[in-house]
């Protein structure tokens, strides 16, 4: 019952199968090898178009390189208040970018509201003679409350971005949870409706380490290789990163992972929202569930093992709940379960 | 009748004076000359201790060297969301640290409440494994509002500050209106109170363009003369910007200079909170009055050649009026009498 | 017949078979786990001393990351002309310092003579009021030319340093050659003789992509977590990283690879060097082999399928040799056996 | 008798007094005034086309500032081992640019010859998989020697540079003493022959504190404004500046005060040359004598009260003099008598 996070995991068997495939014999480093070539093709394939695609080894480096790509450092960033990329990385967007700053902005159930960027933009733009000029929008899909942004969403973010000059980076470390929650084409999310870079994640739902920076206009990527490489993120076995990704990619792999992650993160969501005494903090639409849950509960749960995080410090009876491409369903129905006892014994 | 700010002015005659004073013969070149010699001797005598003061030419470079001084770049800084170093400086502290994060603070009267701080600094520990490690605080001192902190608020900032490893930085670029106003010596508001680092103004209240870092520890600032060379803020002919603030310090120059400009400012702010529809923003207790007033008001004088800038955007009734060593009395109330006609035209 | 480099390869079995094994179960994400602290327990077991290790994904980040927690942004470092940080990284140590210069040495044999140091940093100290401070120095073992420093050579220079207020880097991407090479204990040929900090190599010989900083002070490693957060090196799945480096410490896999390696180098150099109009460049000490060789000797390799690198441009008659964990010596014997009849052949 | 630099001296009569002239009343800050545009006028009227021309404090920012416009982070700048950006200015082309890397050449008089530049890109270009790319080649004018390039030098080393997708940057913090030598226009030695931007310096030949960034395409300054505010160089009295280098264009000021230098320095390096013992470095075409000189002859002269460095440590008989717009023709007289003296004496 490990619902801290989807990284508590291991990889899928798939993708280790992979990784051992691609241990036989002499390949070029650094990327010209075969392996890079067809995980290439897989990218293209399922965002139908050709693409620059990046492989890294973590989310935080992939977001920080697109991030880089996009803004010059004396620029803002604006992202939601609780973007991973403003609280989760340590200031890796700074770093990369040579100092860029990020700009929060509120925003229900973690997404922001196309009419709250525009209000930002405009705010942005008066009598800041001496703030950085805004560059790029940064939205998380799935988002980091477990919510999802519908392609009309993103249409209107990403028309307010590139009417005024701005980016649109996707961090898309649960992209899967979100392209299998929608029923919808890669394409119908990203580039369709104007994302113009894609942190593409794929550890979190399977992979062992492995994601991609995704550029949908390939120009865009020209100096990536350098700033890849300076990062330390050129991989010279960069086979087992290209391996990994393209077994992701290979016969639907990831979104079977991703709806089960999904599946079991829906049934968490109703079976607890059902219970007196709790409630959710968002719609549960991906892998994620927040939940508020009485003490008792929080505590029976620990004692019987669960392992979760606490949103909001030790005290708060905000719970998140992360669910897995091998998250067990009889662990949720124990989770439910030892919850409800809890419940009634209150 | 021009408000717009205190840098729309020159350089006071005594500053003047002195740099053609300086202007004999060959001294050695950067720092090494009397000149700078004696001006540490004033900025000793009038902080009551052995301090190291670095000139640097303007504000921007004083803050964001001594914040680079206090903070590596995987740090943040907490501050007011309307701090200047937050949005008037292009993203110089993120530029001179390597990146570190400013995280604004709310606070009424363009100040940091002790309690928001603590706050912030609980919330900034619970959960934030990414999160960057917040390593100092900024306060404004007069404030962006022109609001100023008694000695027992900066000190109450300072303890929670101190007592969580954080450093604390006085922005004081308006140093000496804040000075003025209290009626209390340099000390009394900044190493006694537990400030360890102030960006020393100058420029707004009669310099040419001189500013300058004091460490109240000197060890701490032992690095800075490499990051200021490096800065491109180590000036040759040194003795020029030593000059400016040898002048300022010397007979009660600045406190003369602050004291007129709190003093227009103050007969702005009571004679136009007087008038019918007209309200102070922020109490004006420095050279800077904010006032809402009605749109006619805001028409007449800008047509009888007022100069000053709207807060907010362009439809804002909201002014800010700025006064300065130099501000004219008879400008401060021609400017009363129009705003008075118009209010009554209404 | 791959002799381009020991990057080529793909992992040692026992590495593949302790990725597969660390997929068990839900582990607690970023190092906080079972299989990190095995690791960390074999780095002090063959140092001898409890040391601060962190797992990173490439070579170029545990130098960079190094170096960083070295250096200051104000100041220097040398290094040899040839050395992989200088002209293998596109400039990543100056990206994670935050803009350090690398200063280089020249030196015979691809490393810095112990005096050549004494005189460079007298020179640096001369007249340098605008210099920056040198504040490391970083050599490679074995060296970028397939070559040893002595315990001897390496406390000179650590000596010269430290006098100096300079530390000590180690490039060990080749850590487990030089050791296996000399046939000295690890902590003979670093702490002991005044290595500060080691990047040490595991991916060129047999991991998959696996190496580590290793501070001897753990102190002096205090904010390189930070430091890697930061930059996109700590692995949400750190498990893997950390496996591969507990295989490669484990019952001597590093220096049984390391052996092989350098037997078969040792067997290159000198079945080559025998050849007419063949010689070695440098001693051949590691696993890397320089030779120059009269060109048809080239081509015949070349057209027989052998794959290597050219140093010096496409008309350069010297052609460096690596190998590896898992190089055939009959590939070996094949390649001199080519090079010999082309030089008959002349 | 001061030869030490020429920043020890102060600033011209013309300067204070255009300072003192422009110390009228209010005016905009941050450069949107009447003497700014009058500055903007003359810089356009001095290069014979529309220029982009952005005042800074000193010549380190003003190097600092065009490097960083004309290379990306991941790059490296080709420069004279014994230039300026390279030794004496502490990091600050690697600050600025966000760690782009200095790749010294060698050269004779201090000066980058065509042919080492072009060897130096064709191996820079091979097998640097890892290296930075090139961006950029910076020379000085007049050189750190006191040397000079003629037009045709610096055309050949434009070609090549541009041929291979290098910008030109030029180091003029001594070009009014270049362009008085030379008796050649401004245009001839700068765009005309295909630098792309300048550092144009003032400080050294009479201005107090005042140099510029010179962008010859106006639009490759665009983002400009935004670094130099970021960078604490925009000065929010910005009319100081602007005065000074108005001044200093106006009435061949400027080629008069270099004029005066440049003759002090002949009749320096003429009178010393010709002192048995005695020899020049190099040639002394500009304002600077290099001075090999008998021991006895430079303890004489500091004993006199004599002010010059020695080059290359404190026991080399290398003597640098520098003369300035306000060398006495007395002092030089005294300074030749007294090493003719001391000479003889020997």
């Amino acid at each position: 019952m490990n619902f801290a996070s989807d990284n508590v995991v291991g990889a899928a068997p798939e993708i280790l199968a992979a990784i051992v495939a691609a241990n036989e014999g002499s390949l070029s480093s650094y990327g010209d090898d075969p392996v890079t070539t067809r995980m290439t093709a897989r990218f293209d394939a399922i965002f139908e178009r050709k693409v620059a695609a990046f492989p890294v080894g973590t989310g935080t480096a992939a977001n920080a390189l697109a991030l880089a790509a996009l803004t010059p450092p004396h620029s803002a960033i604006f992202c939601h208040a609780k973007a991973h990329i403003q609280d989760g990385e340590c200031g890796a967007p700074e770093f990369y970018t040579g100092g860029a700053k990020l700009l929060t902005l509120p925003g229900e159930d973690g997404k922001i509201a196309a009419a709250t960027l525009q209000r930002a933009i405009a705010e942005a733009g008066v009598g800041s003679s001496g703030g950085v000029p805004v560059a790029a929008v940064s939205i998380t899909q799935a988002s980091e409350a477990g919510t999802l942004y519908s392609p009309a969403e993103i249409r209107a973010i990403a028309e307010i971005a590139h009417r005024n000059g701005l980016s649109l980076h996707m961090d898309g470390a649960r992209f899967a949870n979100a392209v299998a929650a929608l029923g919808l084409s890669p394409a119908e999310i990203t580039w369709r409706v104007g994302v113009d870079v894609l942190s593409f994640g794929a550890t979190k739902n399977g992979a062992m380490g492995a994601e991609a920076v995704v550029f949908f206009e390939p120009a865009r990527g020209s100096e990536l290789p350098y700033r890849r490489k300076r990062a330390g993120h050129l991989f010279s076995k960069q086979r087992f990163l290209a391996a990994q990704l393209e077994a992701y990619l290979t016969g639907d792999l990831w979104l079977r992972n991703a709806r089960h992650a999904n599946r079991q993160a829906a049934r968490l969501a109703g079976g607890l929202r059902a219970l007196p005494g709790f409630s959710l903090r968002y719609p549960a639409e991906a892998n994620i569930v927040h939940v508020e849950m009485p003490e008792p509960a929080i505590r029976r749960l620990q004692e019987a093992g669960a392992v979760f995080h606490r949103r909001g410090g030790p005290d708060s009876r905000l719970v998140r709940l992360v669910t897995a491409f091998d998250t067990r369903p009889e662990d949720v129905e124990r989770f439910i379960e030892i919850a409800g006892v809890a419940s009634v014994a209150r």
